[in-house]
C-alpha cells in the first residue's frame, strides 16, 4: 500500500483541519503498534473531535477504498487495532468526554476516548459502580473495551462489557450514524445491534458515543490470598469455592512461574515454593462481603490450602493486589517478547486446562507462565520469548496451536476478552465451523461490502496465515 | 396462501412420520393464535422432535419458498408466532428435555420446548437461579423466551433473557446449522451471534437447543406493598428508591383500575381508594435483603406512602403477589379485547409516561389500566375492549400509536419485553430512523434471502400496513 496522494490527505484536512491530520514518519510510527508485537505503519493518523468528522472520513476511505484502522489507546492484545496494510490510522482519543452521568436512570453516556478507568473514578463518587476492569483500565479507552468487549477480573461477578452497554452510537462503513439500543435495559425492538457491534473489533463500524448502565456500588469487598503446594489442589479449591454457592467478584490465580517473576523484580513476599496462589474478593454488604468470605476461607481450609492471608484493611487489601497487578509487568522483563493468550475453558476445566499448559511448557522447551481469572475459566498463558529467535518462535506458534486445540477440546473458546484481531484469526474456523464462519463473514460483507473497516483482522481468509 | 400441495406434505412426513404432521383444520386452528388477538390459519403443522428435523423443513420450506412459523407455547403479547400468510407452523414444545444441567460450570442446557417455570424449579433444587420470569413462566417456553429476549419483573436486578444466554443451537433458514456462543461466560470469539438470534423473532433462524448461566439461589427475599393516594407520590416514590443506592428485585405498579379490577374479579383486600399500589421485593443474604427492605420502607414513608405492608413469611409475600398476577387475568374479564403494550421508558421517566397515559386514556374513551415494572420503565398499559366494535378498535388504533409516540418522545422504546411481532411493525421506522431499520433489514436480507422464516414480522414493509 503506498502511501496515501496527497489530495485525499488534504481533502482530510479539510474535514476536521490542519492540527487533526498526521503524515511525518514519527506521528505514524506513534500509532503503528498495539499491545502485542505486530506493527504496520499507517499511511496517514486523523484524530477527529467529532462523530461527524468520523463520518466524513468513513465516507471518504468508502469511495476510495481506503482500510480504516479505529484505535484508542492500543493496548489490545490479539493486535485488532494495528495498521496492517496501511490505510488510515483513526484515532478516537479525543473523543473523551462525559457527556452525561445520571444518578437517577443510573446510566453515562460518553464519547469513545474516555480512559476506563476515569469513567470508574467519576461513577464511584456518585455511589455507582461501572464493573468491566481490564488490566489495562488506567490506560484503555471505552470505545476500545466495546470493541473488543472487554473483561477482567470482576466479570465473574458482575460480567462483561456487553452486559453493561444499554446504546452506542454507531459511524458505518459508508459514514452513515445509527444509533442503537437506547437508554433502557430492557430494549427488544429490532435486532439486538447494540451487542453485534460490541466485540465486532471495529469490522462492523466505528463506535462514536457509549451509554453504559451502572449499578450501585458495593458497600463492602473482602480480599484475602490462597498458597497452595501443587496445583492440583489448587484446581480443587477453585472448583469447591464456585460449588460452595457463593460468587466471589474476583477469583485470579498466579502459577509457580508467575510467582518467582514477581519476587524477583518487584517482590510482594509471596512464598517463592508454592505451586499456585490465588486472590480471591467477595463484595456486597459488609455482611454479606464477610459471610462469603468466610465461606470461602472454610472452602479454601477443607481444600487443603498451605496458607490464607486475609486484609484488615483496604491498605493490606492493595497490598495484596500489587502481586498480582505486577505479574504482566513483571514477566515483561525476562524476555523481550510476551505473548499474552486468553484461551478459556468451563470453571470447572480449569485444573485440565492447567495441567495441559505444563505439558506444552514441557514440550515447547517455553517460558509459559500462567496467571489470569480461574474463577471464569480465563486464563492468560503469557509466553515470554523473542521474537528474533527463529527457532524459538517457531516453538511458539506450535505453542500457540496447542494452547487453542486444548481450549477448544475442552469446551472453551480461542478468546475470552481479548478479541481474535489479527493473530487468532487463522484460528477462528476450528471454533465456529465453516457454517459459523460464513454467517460472520456474511454480516461482514453486509455491513461493510468495500472492506475498508480494519481489514485483515479477526477473518481467517484476509488474516494473510499465522 | 393456498393449502401445501400434498406432495410437499407427504415429504414433511417422510421427514418426521405421520405423527408429528397435521393438515386437519381443527388442529392447525390450535396454533392459529398467540397471546394477541390476531389470528391465521397455517396450511400445515409440524411437530419436530430433534434438530435435525427441523433442519430438514427449513431446508424443504427454504427450497419451495414456504413460509415457516416457529413457535413454543404461544404466549407471545407481539403476533410474533402466529402464522401470518400461512405456510409452515413450525411446533417446538416436543423438544422440551433438560439435557445437561451442571453445578460446577453453573449452567444447563435445554430443549426450546421446556417451559421456563420447569426449569426454574429444576436449578432452584439445586441451590441455583435462572432470573427471567416472565408473566406466563408456567406456560412458555425458553425457545420463545430467547426469541422474543424475555424479561419479567425480576429483570430490574438481574436483567433479560439476552444476560444469560451462553449458547444456541440455531438452524438456519436453509437449513444449516450453527452453534453460537459455548459454555463460557467470557466469549469473545467473533461476532456475538449468540445474542443476534436472542430477540430476533424467529425471523433469522430457528432456536433448537440452548445453553443458560445460572447464579446461585438468592438466601432471602424481602416482600412488602405499598399504598399511594395519587399517582405523582408514586411516581416520585419509584425514582427515591432507585436513587437510594439499593437495587430492588422487583418493583411493581398497578394504578386504581388494575386495584378496582383486582378486587372485583379476584378480591385481596387492596385499598380501592388508592391511586396505585407498589409490590416491592429485596434479595439476597437476609441481612442484605433486611437492610435494603429497610432503606425502601424509610424511602416510601419519607415520599409520603399512605400504608407499608411488610410480609413476614412466604405465605404472606405469596399473597401480596397473588393481587399482582390477578390483574392481567382480572383485565380480560372486562371487555372480550385485551391489548398489552410494553413501551418502555428510562426509570426517570415513569412518573411522566404514567401521566401521558392518563391524558390518552381521557382523549380516546377507552379503558386503560395500567400496571408493570416500574422500576425499569417497563410499563404495561392494557387496553380493554372489543374488537368487534368498529368505532373503538379506531380509537385504540390512535391510542397505541400515541402510547409510543409519548415512549419515544420520553427517550424510550416501542417494547421493553414482548417483541415487535405484527403489532409494533408499522412503527419500528419511528424508533431506528431509516439507516437503523436499513441495517437490520441487511440482516435479514443476508440470512434469510428467501424470507421464509417468519415473515410479516418485525419489518414494515412486510407488516401489510396496521
Amino acid at each position: 500500500m503506498p502511501v496515501l496522494p496527497d489530495k485525499l490527505v488534504r481533502e482530510l484536512t479539510g474535514i476536521m483541519g490542519r492540527e487533526r491530520v498526521f503524515t511525518a514518519r514519527e506521528d505514524r510510527l506513534c500509532y503503528s503498534y498495539d499491545g502485542t508485537f505486530r506493527q504496520y505503519l499507517p499511511d496517514v493518523v486523523v484524530k477527529p473531535g467529532r462523530t461527524e468528522e468520523v463520518a466524513r472520513v468513513l465516507a471518504l476511505a468508502n469511495r476510495e477504498g481506503i482500510p480504516v484502522h479505529p484505535r484508542g489507546a492500543g493496548t489490545g492484545l490479539s493486535g485488532g487495532s494495528v495498521p496492517y496494510g496501511g490505510g488510515i490510522a483513526l484515532v478516537l482519543t479525543d473523543m473523551n468526554a462525559i457527556y452525561e452521568l445520571n444518578r437517577e436512570d443510573m446510566l453515562a453516556r460518553m464519547g469513545p476516548g474516555l480512559v476506563t478507568a476515569e469513567l470508574h473514578r467519576a461513577v464511584e463518587k456518585e455511589g455507582l459502580f461501572y464493573p468491566p476492569d481490564p488490566g489495562s483500565a488506567e490506560s484503555c479507552t471505552m470505545g476500545g473495551n466495546v470493541a473488543e468487549c472487554a473483561g477482567g477480573p470482576r466479570a465473574l461477578k458482575y460480567g462483561v462489557t456487553r452486559d453493561y452497554i444499554l446504546g452506542l452510537e454507531v459511524v458505518l462503513a459508508d459514514g452513515r450514524v445509527i444509533h442503537t439500543g437506547g437508554r433502557t435495559v430492557k430494549n427488544v425492538t429490532a435486532y439486538d445491534l447494540t451487542r453485534l457491534f460490541t466485540g465486532s473489533e471495529g469490522t462492523l463500524g466505528v463506535i462514536t458515543a457509549i451509554t453504559v448502565r451502572l449499578i450501585p456500588r458495593p458497600r463492602a469487598v473482602c480480599t484475602m490470598l490462597a498458597t497452595f503446594r501443587d496445583l492440583e489442589t489448587t484446581g480443587a479449591a477453585i472448583n469447591a469455592i464456585m460449588g460452595a454457592g457463593v460468587v466471589p467478584r474476583t477469583l485470579e490465580i498466579m502459577d509457580q512461574l508467575a510467582i518467582k517473576v514477581v519476587e524477583k523484580f518487584s517482590p510482594c513476599g509471596l512464598p517463592q515454593d508454592a505451586a499456585a496462589v490465588l486472590l480471591i474478593e467477595t463484595d456486597g454488604d459488609l455482611e454479606a462481603a464477610q459471610r462469603e468470605a468466610g465461606v470461602v476461607e472454610a472452602v479454601l481450609k477443607k481444600a487443603g490450602a498451605a496458607g490464607i492471608k486475609m486484609a484488615a484493611n483496604p491498605a493490606e487489601a492493595a497490598e495484596l493486589w500489587r502481586a498480582r497487578k505486577a505479574v504482566s509487568p513483571a514477566v515483561g522483563r525476562i524476555k523481550p517478547t510476551k505473548i499474552s493468550e486468553d484461551a478459556t475453558v468451563p470453571r470447572s476445566k480449569v485444573p485440565a486446562m492447567i495441567t495441559r499448559l505444563g505439558q506444552i511448557r514441557e514440550q515447547y522447551h517455553l517460558d509459559l507462565v500462567i496467571f489470569g481469572h480461574a474463577g471464569d475459566g480465563n486464563l492468560h498463558p503469557n509466553i515470554l520469548c523473542n521474537r528474533k529467535d527463529a527457532d524459538e518462535m517457531q516453538r511458539v506458534e506450535k505453542a500457540i496451536a496447542a494452547i487453542f486445540q486444548a481450549a477448544l477440546e475442552l469446551g472453551g473458546t480461542l478468546s475470552g476478552e481479548h478479541g481474535i484481531g489479527l493473530l487468532k484469526a487463522p484460528f477462528l474456523r476450528a471454533e465456529l465451523g465453516d457454517d459459523g464462519l460464513a454467517v460472520v463473514e456474511s454480516i461482514k460483507r453486509t455491513l461493510d461490502p468495500g472492506n475498508i473497516l480494519n481489514p485483515g483482522k479477526v477473518f481467517p481468509s484476509a488474516a494473510g496465515g499465522k
